[in-house]
């Protein structure tokens, strides 16, 4: 009986410990997949990951080599920390952080030497006093002037590296009295460090901020004649994809990550199609375009869930017009995105937005009902004339994006019709891979509660 | 004549000159104005330059007196690093940063040290392949890990000190002997720093993240109230106000502060009505509520542009109820946004829903048509049809966000209508003040283009 019993709890114990370590099997498993998915979603987060451990393992070598090493003396510790803080994702962020960087430590290591060089000649007793007061005044100033939106934009972090260095300069000018060695050092191994950082992101297969936004912008526009596309043949056969919904949200929410981008891309060089000064800005301006188009077809979606009550007479009628209105659209998008994509100019006036617009002029005509059609109760023809309505809207929506493409394609000199799209096939065949999702959680940082 | 030409050679620089310093003045008066309004629009901006200030200040005191000196040494750096690194705008923001800080300090110190102690044994040729490597992969490890979105939203500061501090410990301890020193000391300083960066921010007017999320979350519900208020009275007086679409628009702006808040928000610990483990993911979905709400407020206000071209006798019919329901509709939204501002409980049925669903059904029998309507443009009704039907989608957004409020409520243990508002009535006044734009501007660290 007593056997039986530990029997028992023995067969418990061991089935507990099964399932805990079958639970503990599914969550690795589970783990490994995301892992899986993170690098295949974009392969270049592996690179990025063994060029941040090649940068590091690169200046920590002034640490082994005797002559490198009697340089810079323990010094050669902040060449290890600019690497790892100033490494970004792709180079325009890279860049802006090491000029931040170097700028504001050349800046803040003369001012402090200064300040010490001040406090020096009031005397022992007064010099701790003006020290605290100058680190205090500097430090509160500098603090509020961080809450400025456009220096937070571009120089948040320069301003920050500015009190850091000052600080330390000023401070460690008390104990230490070789100080200027003490900031010559600390400038010389950031500099250092800055440079192989920038050297590494920029010649092993660098990111580039402005290819990423360049592809993000069309990317959205193509996500969007995607959603038509499908709107357009749902409309007579009834085919429902969550996906193409999801492609329109998605635009939606990468008004951040393209100010990320564009404040980037302002940093790079010249490299591929993107001279130096390339109009950047002008993608936030069709980005924006973008997003006001999205708004109206997410609307558009809700409207097709409710349109069974309309009477059937008038939904046949308008039916017809309203999905050759979506898919001419959706052709106009998808030329302006492949456009976009080819950096051709676009030609104008485009010919599947005159079409659409055609169709606009039938469904007009059929909208009108005369004493023939019987009672009606408004309410039911507010979807399918909401729909309408809406496509109307899209239209006038997708010429703007047009106009701001052709605009860009003005200030890049995009290339003429006439010029063979052949070279720039690679460009356009690899970028297109690259989900919006993707992009917008390399170059994003900001905090995501899942 | 040479002597006329000199002089008007004079006056022509005299105006110049003129002209510059004018426009110089002009500038000052200028970047004074914006700096005026940025300390008016939230005074606490002051106060946190001050606080900044203050610490860093105790912190370099360190280097001043002689017995605090001697037990930290040049170490006393890294004290100031920390605070300058460490302070942040709110105190779960610091707080956040201080834990990954200290927390990640501590575990790469006792790593890089392991990983010294391993290269050690293998004998001095092989020594420094060791640590190369070993830095090496864990650098490229914890970057790739960083990409992780989840991990990047609460864990990212950390997993970039670990590397640094594993690259420190455990490259340093080539040269310098007293590695366990250099890691002793490292930690502690930075423990130092990290504690009086927090108990600064902690006890000197403290800014706190949960704050004003619970405000930015109220105050947004009560502009989309002030919208549709405005809204209902324009349609009878025909006034319009830019302000209150502005209002609307900043709403569906500041999705990722919400968030930014949200994360911050969750290291801090109870203060004033809020408990510890305050239901903070909560506000979220209300915000989410209120964003689609916004939406669908936007696009009411297109609709009244284009509202002449509705006929008379249709349009004076619909008007009366569609002004009652944004009107009911504004007030169920002002006791929500009241209630979740004074944290009571809300009633269900919230009266002034009931009411604007009575509207609503007034309405609906306003929109049958008969054949005595004539002759009907349908296009010409969708302007005021749509203002139905949006209204209606508003109502039940509205009944979403009142039952969002109350789970928070009741997970918050909300008190109940019986109880007395006065003892909140000061927190109520005094988060009122603060407009949503400065909220969003004080936390978010995202870059804005201008």
């Amino acid at each position: 009986m007593a056997d039986e019993k530990n029997e028992g709890v023995l067969a418990r114990l061991g089935e507990e410990l099964k399932a805990k370590s079958s639970s503990l099997k599914a969550k690795v498993v589970e783990l490994l997949r995301k892992t899986k998915k993170l690098a295949k979603d974009d392969p270049r987060r592996i690179v990025h990951s063994f060029k941040v451990g090649l940068a590091i393992t690169l200046v920590s070598l002034f640490y082994y080599f005797e002559p490198l090493y009697d340089g810079l003396g323990a010094s050669a510790m902040w060449a290890v920390l600019t690497v790892v803080v100033v490494f970004e994702f792709s180079v325009g962020a890279t860049l802006g952080r090491g000029l931040n960087r170097v700028l504001a430590t050349s800046l803040a290591a003369s001012l402090g030497f200064g300040a010490h060089f001040l406090a020096d000649l009031a005397g022992d007793k007064a010099q701790p006093v003006i020290l605290s007061l100058s680190v205090f005044i500097f430090a509160a100033i500098t603090t509020f002037i961080r809450f400025f939106p456009r220096i937070k934009a571009r120089y948040d972090y320069g301003f920050l590296i500015f009190i850091l260095t000052f600080c330390l300069v000023s401070v460690s000018g008390y104990r230490d009295d070789e100080i200027l060695q003490v900031a010559y050092r600390r400038a010389l191994t950031i500099l250092l460090g800055t440079f192989i950082a920038i050297l590494i992101c920029l010649f092993i297969c660098p990111v580039w901020a402005g290819d990423d936004l360049h592809s993000l912008v069309s990317n959205n526009i193509q996500l969007l004649a995607n959603f038509l596309q499908g709107f357009g043949i749902q409309y007579s056969n009834e085919l429902k994809e969550d996906e193409l919904l999801e492609g329109c949200k998605s635009v939606l929410t990468s008004r951040q990550t393209e100010e990320s981008l564009v404040n980037f891309a302002r940093w790079e060089p010249r490299h591929g199609p993107f001279k130096f000064r390339h109009p950047w800005k002008q993608y936030q301006k069709i980005g924006s375009l973008t997003r006001q188009c999205a708004y109206r077809l997410e609307s558009l979606n809700n409207y097709l869930v409710t349109e069974t009550q309309t009477p059937l007479h008038i939904r046949d009628r308008l039916m017809k017009s309203c999905s050759k209105m979506s898919i001419e659209s959706s052709n106009a998008l998808e030329d302006i995105a492949s456009d976009l994509r080819t950096m051709t100019q676009p030609t104008f006036p485009n010919p599947h937005i005159e079409k659409s617009k055609a169709a606009m002029k039938d469904l007009k005509a059929a909208l009108k009902i005369g004493p023939g059609d019987g009672d009606i109760d408004l309410l039911e023809i507010v979807p399918i004339a909401t729909v309408a309505s809406l496509l109307i809207d899209t239209i006038s929506c997708i010429e703007k994006i047009a106009e701001s493409v052709g605009e860009l394609g003005s200030l890049a000199n995009f290339k003429c019709v006439e010029a063979g799209k052949s070279s720039d096939l690679e460009l356009e065949q690899e970028h297109q891979k690259l989900p919006t999702s993707a992009i917008v959680n390399d170059h994003c940082h900001v905090v995501i509660v899942d």
